[in-house]
C-alpha cells in the first residue's frame, strides 16, 4: 500500500483507492468523467477547524462553510452534522441549503450586489445574518425588514486594506475591490453611523476577506489588528458594540507538491494570540470570531476521474493526453492558469515519468486541465485522476459545447452515494423552446 | 434616431431599440439580466456569407455555422432556413440540432477527442461528414461504421502550421495544438494512407482551422496555398482525390470601437482569388470550399441587459458599476480579458462619459464584465446593455454561485420570441440527491 495524499492510496496491486474503495470500481459503475469525493475527508477538514477553534477561541467562534466552493444538498447535510454554519452568496445557494433543512440561524448571506428578491427571501426565511456590502443595500434591507416587521441582524463588509499575495484574479480585501467598504473612507463611517437610525437593522458584527489561497498567517494577524482597532473606534465614537468579527476565508490549499501544507491549528493559534493581544491593547472585549473556509474544506476531498482518449505527441513541442472531460467540468486552468497533480488510476509502481499536457475535449485551445505535468506514462483507455478538484470544479462547471455536467459520487462510510446525478442530453435542451 | 451599430439604435426619446423594439419593454416583460438577440441580424450575417460565396465560389461551397458559439433549438431552425449547414462538436450539440429537425446531411461532426458514443450516434444518425482528428479516431470510426454496415464520409483535420495572431488562448492551427495532424508529420501521412484500406471510410476532404478573431485575409490565403499543395501531393502520391477543403472559422468580429470591421465579401474574394491561383499552379481541381463562421454569425446580433445595483466609487482607484449578472452569464473577461462596449438602455444624449468598471454579482474579484470602459454616467436601477454578446456568452454560461442561467429572447419579425427559458431554482437543484 502506498499513501498518496489525504484520502488516497494505491493498494498492493497498484489500484488507486479512495477511502479504501477502488476508484476503478467506482468509475466502472458510474462511468467517466466523474467527480468522486471523500465524505470522511470533508468531515476531517471540518473537525480540524472546530477543534483548533475550540482550543484557542473557547466558545467564542463559529465556522461557516463557504458554499460557493461546492454547493449541493448533500453537502449542507454534512456540514450541519459537523456543527458548521454556512455562508451563501445567492438565492440559489440559500434555496439549496433550505432544501436540505439547514438551520436558518446558522446561515450568513453574502454578496456585493444582492437583489431585492434575494434580500426579501433572506429576511422572510429568517436567515441568521446578512453581511451588508454597501449603503444602498443597507437602506433596502431596512425597508424590507420593516415591511416584514422583523429586525435583521447584520455584519458590514469592510476592506481593511490588507492584501494577501496570491493570483491577481483571486485576491480581495484590497482597496481596489468591488466588495465592501474601505475602512478609511467616509462611506464606511456613514454606513456604520446609519445603522443607528434604522429601526429594523441590528449591527452585530464586521466582516473582512483578505484573499484566496493564503499560506501565511501574517496578513490575517494584520487584518485582526486593523479590524479590532476599528471596533474600538466604533465603540468609542458611536457607542456601537461589535460582537462578531468575521475574518472571511482564503486559507491556502496544497494543490501541487510545491504548495505548502498549512497546519490549521498553528494558523488559528497565531490568529488567536494576535486577537488576545490586540483586544487588550485597544481595550476591546474579545468578539466571537467567524471563519469562512470553503476551498480548504472540500478541495482535497475530491478527485476527477477521466478516461484517456487520444494521445498526441508533437515532437520537440509537447505531448498531449486527451481526456473525456475538460474546461466544462474544470475551468480553473483557462481562468487562472491553475495547476493540478494527475496520477493514474492504476499504477505500475515504476518510477518513470514523462512530461505531458492533459487537455480536454472542448473545441477550444485553452481547454487544458494541467499543463506540463509529470506523470507515469499512460495509454489510450487508461483512467487518470486529477487530484484536489473538490472545490470550484463542480460549482464552476458549464455546459460549454453542450456537454452534460458530471455526476458527483460521495464515498461515505464505505458506501457509494450518488449525490449529484449526471446531466442528460434532455436536461441540456430542457429550456430550449 | 441615432444608429448605434448593427441592429441597435436610440429613438428620439433616447430609448435603446433592437430591431425597432424598445429594449426597456423587453426587459420589463422578461426581467433582467437577460440576453436579447436579433433574428434579422443573424439572418443578415448568414446571407453575407452565402452571397459572397456564391459570387466567388459559384456552387462549390457550403457555409457551416459553428454551433459552439451559440447552440439552442431555435438557432438551428434559423440557419437551416438560411441554407447553412452546421458543425457540431459533441453529442449535446448534435442532439440539439436533431431535436430541431436539422437535416443530418448538412451536419459536420468535429472534436479532438470524440467518444465512442458520439461517433456511434453520428454514424447511426447519418451525420453528413465527420471531421476525423487522429488515427485512433479513424480506426474506431471504421469499426463502428462496419458494425452498422455504413460508409462514413470523412474529412481529416490538418494543422497547416499557419498561426493567425490573436489572444494566446484562442489560437489554433499552430503546431502546438491538441487538434489535428501536423501537415509535415509522419502521422499525417499515415492517417491519409490508412483511409485507403478502410472499407467503411470514405475520405472526402481536409479541414484546417487557423485561429479565432482573425482580421486579416493573409493567413487564410497562406493556409489555402499550403492545403492545396498538400491536396496535389495526396492526389499524386496516393491517388486520393480531395473534393472538399474546409477552411474552418475564425473570422474576426468587431467587439469594440478599436476593432476592425471586416468586409466579408472582400475577405472571401481574396480567399477565392488565391484558391483559383493556387489550383492552377498545382494543377488541382477547385474543391468545394467550406467555411465555419460561428462568432461572426451571432456575436453582433446579441446584447445582454443588466440592471445597475450598487455603484462604488473608490477615489483615485476605480468606479465600479455593479450589475445583476456576471461571470456566470459572461465568463469572457475572466477567461480572456475580453473587452465589451456598454451603453445605457436610456440615454440622455449628452456627450459626457466617465470611466467605469462594470462588475457582476458573483463572489469573485475577477467577476468583471468590462474593465475601464467609457460610458454615459448611470444611476442605481438604470439598465445597461452590453453589446456583441451573442457568441460564447450563453454557450459558456455556468451556474457559479448557483445563479440561474438567463433566458434568451429573440426579436423576430417585430415579435418577441422566448427561445430559451430562464432557469429556475428548482432546475439548479434538480440533480442534487
Amino acid at each position: 500500500m502506498k499513501s498518496i495524499m489525504d484520502c488516497l492510496n494505491y493498494d498492493d496491486f497498484g489500484n488507486l483507492e479512495i477511502d479504501s474503495i477502488k476508484v476503478s470500481d467506482i468509475s466502472q459503475k458510474f462511468e467517466t468523467p466523474l467527480y468522486i469525493m471523500s465524505e470522511k475527508k470533508i468531515r476531517e477538514n471540518c473537525r480540524k477547524y472546530i477543534k483548533a477553534s475550540k482550543k484557542f477561541f473557547g466558545n467564542k467562534f463559529q465556522i461557516l462553510y463557504a458554499s460557493k466552493a461546492f454547493s449541493c444538498k448533500h453537502m449542507y447535510k454534512i456540514i450541519n452534522e459537523e456543527n458548521l454554519g454556512t455562508d451563501v452568496v445567492s438565492e440559489g445557494e440559500l434555496f439549496t441549503a433550505l432544501s436540505s433543512d439547514f438551520p436558518t440561524e446558522k446561515i450568513y448571506f453574502h454578496g456585493n450586489n444582492k437583489s431585492y428578491n434575494e434580500l426579501k427571501m433572506a429576511v422572510e426565511k429568517n436567515v441568521g445574518k446578512i453581511i451588508v456590502d454597501n449603503i444602498r443595500e443597507l437602506t433596502l434591507l431596512n425597508e424590507i425588514s420593516k415591511e416584514m416587521k422583523k429586525i435583521t441582524n447584520i455584519l458590514i463588509r469592510i476592506k481593511p486594506g490588507v492584501e494577501a499575495h496570491t493570483h491577481e484574479f483571486i485576491k480581495t480585501g484590497v482597496i481596489d475591490s468591488k466588495f465592501g467598504n474601505d475602512i478609511n473612507s467616509k462611506e464606511c463611517e456613514e454606513i456604520i453611523k446609519n445603522t443607528r437610525n434604522m429601526q429594523n437593522i441590528k449591527l452585530i458584527g464586521l466582516h473582512c476577506h483578505i484573499g484566496s489561497q493564503i499560506f501565511s498567517h501574517e496578513p490575517f494577524e494584520l487584518a485582526c489588528e486593523i479590524m479590532l482597532k476599528f471596533i474600538a473606534k466604533i465603540k468609542k465614537e458611536y457607542n456601537i458594540k461589535i460582537n462578531e468579527l468575521n475574518l472571511g476565508g482564503g486559507f491556502g490549499v496544497k494543490y501541487i507538491k510545491n504548495d505548502l501544507n498549512i497546519q490549521y491549528e498553528n494558523f488559528i493559534e497565531k490568529i488567536s494570540n494576535k486577537i488576545f493581544e490586540v483586544c487588550e491593547k485597544f481595550n476591546v472585549e474579545h468578539p466571537k470570531i467567524l471563519l469562512e473556509p470553503g476551498r480548504s474544506i472540500v478541495a482535497n476531498s475530491g478527485i476527477t476521474v477521466y478516461t484517456v482518449g487520444s494521445i498526441k505527441n508533437i515532437p520537440n513541442v509537447r505531448k498531449y493526453v486527451l481526456v473525456d472531460g475538460g474546461m466544462n467540468d474544470n475551468p480553473r486552468y483557462i481562468m487562472y492558469g491553475a495547476k493540478y497533480e494527475i496520477i493514474p488510476v492504476k499504477t505500475s509502481f515504476k518510477k518513470t515519468q514523462e512530461k505531458v499536457t492533459v487537455a480536454g475535449k472542448c473545441c477550444e485551445s485553452g481547454d487544458i486541465i494541467s499543463k506540463n505535468i509529470l506523470i507515469e506514462p499512460v495509454k489510450i483507455n487508461d483512467q487518470i485522476a486529477v487530484l484536489c478538484t473538490g472545490a470550484y470544479n463542480f460549482s464552476m462547471a458549464s455546459n460549454y459545447n453542450r456537454i452534460p455536467r458530471l455526476p458527483v459520487v460521495m464515498v461515505s462510510n464505505g458506501q457509494l452515494k450518488l449525490i449529484v446525478k449526471r446531466e442528460t442530453l434532455e436536461d441540456i435542451t430542457k429550456n430550449d423552446l
